[in-house]
C-alpha cells in the first residue's frame, strides 16, 4: 500500500467510524431525536457496526486500522514502524472530520437541545453525557468519553484492559484464517469484538479504546461554537490516550510471548 | 442479465424489503400489535434484516440494488446506464406493492389504530409516527420518513450523509471480496451496515437513504382510503428523493476519485 | 439421506427449535425467570438462533427442514416427494418432545406463575400469552400463537405473507451459493431471515410461519396436568397449519415462475 | 497441539471469556455504571461475543474449548484424553483470572455499589443479582450464577438441558464444515448459540453451562477482601459443576448414537 493510500483510508474510514459512532450517541442522547432514549444496547451495537461499515469502507485501500492502538499493536507485534506516523494522521483528521459531520446532520438537535432550559440546568439525570462532575459540557459524551467515576487508576486499568482485548483479537485474526483467504470476514468479527468490549467493559469510562476516537472529536468539541456547550474536560484527556495505547502495547507484547 | 429478470428482481425484492421494513414500524406502533412498544433498536434490526432477506431473495435475478441511489451510484462508478430506468421502474413498483402487503398483514391493527380516539386525539406522544407538525397523519411514519424539525437544508444533509454512507460501502464491497467469490456474504454485511446507519443517523428525519422507499408506500398511504389516515406530507417528499440520490452521487464520485 | 436419518434430524433439530423457541416465550413470560419482561425484541432474537441452532444440528442428518411448510415449499419445487410424510412425522414428534423439555427447564417457573392468584386473576396485562379472549389458557401463548385481532381471513393472510417470505428466501438460497460451497452461512442468514419476519410480521398473529411450531406444543399444552393452565383454543389451531402451508406453497409456484 | 499450547490457550481464552462475561453483568448490576439497567438482552448478547472473541483468541492455540462440559464431550467423542486435565486446569486458571480483571475494571463501582446502604438494605429488587434467599452476597450474581427458584432437580435439569444443545451445537459443528475449511466461522455460530440458550434456556438458573465459568469466579469471590459481599452460595455450587458435565456427557452420547 503507497503512504497517500493509506492516509486517505485511514481519513474516510475513520471519518465514518466517528460519524457513526459519535452519531449513534448524539441519537440517543439529544431532544428532537427519534431515537431518543434507546439504551446503551443499541448505542453498544451502533459503534460495532461503526467499525465494520469503516473497515469495509478503508480495508482495500489502508487496511483498516482506525485507531492508533491498533497501529502500535501491528508495529510491535511485525516490528514494521514505516508508515506509523501516516495512519496516526489520517486517523486523527478522520475523527475530526466524522465529528464535524455528526454535528452537521444533527445541527438541530445540537441546537433544541443546548437551548432547552430544563435539560442544561439538569445534567445529572443523562448518564451518557460523561462524568458527573463540572468539568464537563452537557453534550461533550457525544464527542468523547468520560469516567462515572474520577480515579486515574482505575480509569487507566479499564482502557488498558478494554484495548488489550480489542487488538489481541485483532492481531489473532489472521491466525484462524492462516491461508485460506477468508479475511472478508474479519470486519464483521470486530464488530462483534467491539459490541461485546462495549457491553462488558464500557460501564467506567465509556470505552474510549481508541486515542483518535477520543481526542479528535473532543478537539471539534472544542472548536465548535455551540451554545452552552460547556467544558471540554482536558484534564481527563490524556487518559483515553495513554489507556488504549498501553493496552494496545501489553496485547503485541502477549501475542509475541504467546502466539507467535 | 436480462431487462425482464432485473425489473422481476427488483420488483420482489423491494416488495419483500419494503413489507418488512414497513411492517416493523407498523408492528412498535399499532395498537393491538404483540411488539407495539418494542423501541427504536427493534426497527433498525428489523430493516436491516428486511435488506437482508430481499438482497438473498433478489439478487440471483438482478444483482439486488433495491434503491434508486444505489443504481445511481453504480452507474456512475462504472458509467453504464443501460438497464437504469428498468431498475428504478421495478423498485417503485415493488415498492407500492410492499406497502400494500403489510396494511394487508396489519389490517385489523391498522383499523384499530385509527379509529381509537384517544389515539387519533392525541398522536403527539408517538415518536415514530413522524413529524411533529400538522401536515403528516396519524399512521403515515409506517410508510414513509419525517423529520423531527423540520429544517430543509438539515433534512437533506442529514439524508445525503446517510445514503453516502450506505452506497460507498455498497460500492466498495467488491474491493473486499476480489477473486474470492465470497459475494454471498454480501447481504449480511449491507444488512449491519443499514443496522448502523440507521441508529446512528436515523435520529432526526427517520433515514429514508432511498427513494423509492420513502415515495412508493407515500403514493400508497395517499390512495388508500383509511379512516382518520390523515395527510401524506407531499410538501416533504422531495427531500428523501433528493437527498439520498445526492447522497449516492456523492459516494460515486468518491470512489471513483480514491477507490478507482 | 436415508429415511431413518432424515426422521432423526427432523426429530432432533425440531425439538431443539421449539425447547429454545418455546423457551424464550416461558423466560420473558413467567413469575422468578431471569428474563421476564426482557420485551419482544429478545424473544424474535431468541426464535432466530433457535432456528440457527437447529440448522446446524440437524443439517448433516436431514437437511434441516425443521417446518412442514418449508418441506412443502421445496417438494413443489423439487416435483419430488419421496420423503414428505417421514419429514412431517419428525418434525411433529421433535416439537412435542421440545414442548416437554422447555415445561421441564420451567417446571417451577411454570407451577409458581399458574399459582399466582393475581396473575391468574388477570391475564389480560400479559401481552405476549396470546389471543385476547376467553378460548386461550394463561400460559398457553408459551405453547402456540394466537392472534391479537381475531379474524380468519386477516389471520391466514398475516400467516401466509410471512411464511411466504420465509420459504422464498429459503428456496433461493441455493442460487445465491451455487457452487461455491458456502451453504455453512446458510443458518446464519435463515437465523435473520426468521428475526426480520418476528419483528416485521409478528405483531398480529406472533408469527407461527410453521405449522409443526404450532400444532405440537398445542398438543402437549392439551395434554399435560398444568394446574389452572386454561384451553388450548383449538378453535384457532388450524390457521397456524393451513396459513403456512398456503404461504409455503405460493413461495414454490414464485420461485417456479420467476427463479426456476 | 503441545499441552503447553493447550494450557495457555486455554488460560488466555478462559480468561477473556470471564471478563467479557463477568463484566457484562457488573456494567448492568452496579451503581455508577454507564451500563445500568441495560437488561438480560444485553447481559445474553454480550456474553456470546465474550464467548466469539475468546474463541478467535484462543482456537489458533488450543482449539477453544474454554469448557470443561466441551472438553468432556469431545473426549467422549473422540475417545480419546490425553490433554483432559490440561484443558480443565487452564480453564480453572483463566476463569480466576478473569474474574480479577473485571473486578478491576470495575473496582470503583464495586466499591461504590457495596458501600451504598439503600443497596446492601435491599437487594431484592436486583433480579441479576441471584437467588432470592439468604445464602448469596449483594455481588455474586457478577461472578457466578445462581437459581431463581432453589430446587435442585429442576436447577440440574435446566443445566442438563441447555449444555446438552452447547456441546451437541459444538460436535456437529465439524459435519457441517467438512471439506470446506471455512471453520472461522465457527466462532461466531458458536455465540448466537450461546445468545439462544441464554435467552431461551436462562430464566431460572442464570445458564452456567460451564463448571469453570462458574467455579472460578466463586472461588475468587470467597477470595476477595470486599466489602460486605456476602456469602459465595457454595450450597449451591456444586449444581453448575455436575449439570453441566452431565448435558455435556448426554450430547456426546447422542453424537455417537445418532451422527458418528
Amino acid at each position: 500500500m503507497s503512504s497517500s493510500d493509506i492516509f486517505i483510508g485511514e481519513t474516510i474510514g475513520t471519518a465514518v467510524l466517528i460519524l457513526l459512532g459519535g452519531g449513534v450517541v448524539a441519537a440517543v442522547t439529544l431532544k428532537n431525536s427519534k431515537a431518543r432514549g434507546a439504551g446503551f444496547l443499541a448505542i453498544t451495537i451502533a459503534w460495532g457496526f461503526a467499525v465494520m461499515t469503516a473497515v469495509y469502507i478503508s480495508g482495500p485501500l489502508s487496511g483498516a486500522h482506525l485507531n492508533p492502538a491498533v497501529t502500535l499493536g501491528i508495529a510491535i507485534k511485525d516490528g514494521v514502524w514505516d508508515n506509523f506516523a501516516v495512519y496516526i494522521a489520517g486517523q486523527m483528521l478522520g475523527a475530526m472530520i466524522g465529528a464535524a459531520l455528526f454535528v452537521l446532520a444533527y445541527y438541530g438537535q445540537f441546537h433544541a437541545h443546548l437551548t432547552d432550559r430544563e435539560i442544561i440546568g439538569d445534567t445529572a439525570d443523562k448518564p451518557i453525557e460523561g462524568p458527573h462532575n463540572g468539568n464537563a459540557g452537557p453534550v461533550l459524551g457525544i464527542f468523547s468519553t468520560g469516567p462515572e467515576i474520577r480515579v486515574v487508576w482505575q480509569n487507566l486499568a479499564t482502557e488498558i484492559i478494554g484495548t488489550a482485548v480489542l487488538v489481541l483479537a485483532v492481531l489473532t485474526q489472521g491466525l484462524n484464517d492462516e491461508g485460506k483467504g477468508l479475511s472478508i470476514l474479519g470486519g464483521l468479527i470486530t464488530a462483534f469484538v467491539v459490541v461485546g468490549i462495549g457491553l462488558s467493559l464500557g460501564g467506567p469510562t465509556g470505552y474510549a479504546i481508541n486515542p483518535a476516537r477520543d481526542l479528535g472529536p473532543r478537539i471539534v468539541h472544542a472548536l465548535l461554537p455551540l451554545p452552552n456547550k460547556g467544558g471540554s474536560d482536558w484534564g481527563y484527556a490524556w487518559i483515553p490516550i495513554v489507556g488504549p495505547l498501553a493496552g494496545g502495547a501489553l496485547a503485541a507484547g502477549l501475542y509475541n510471548l504467546a502466539f507467535a
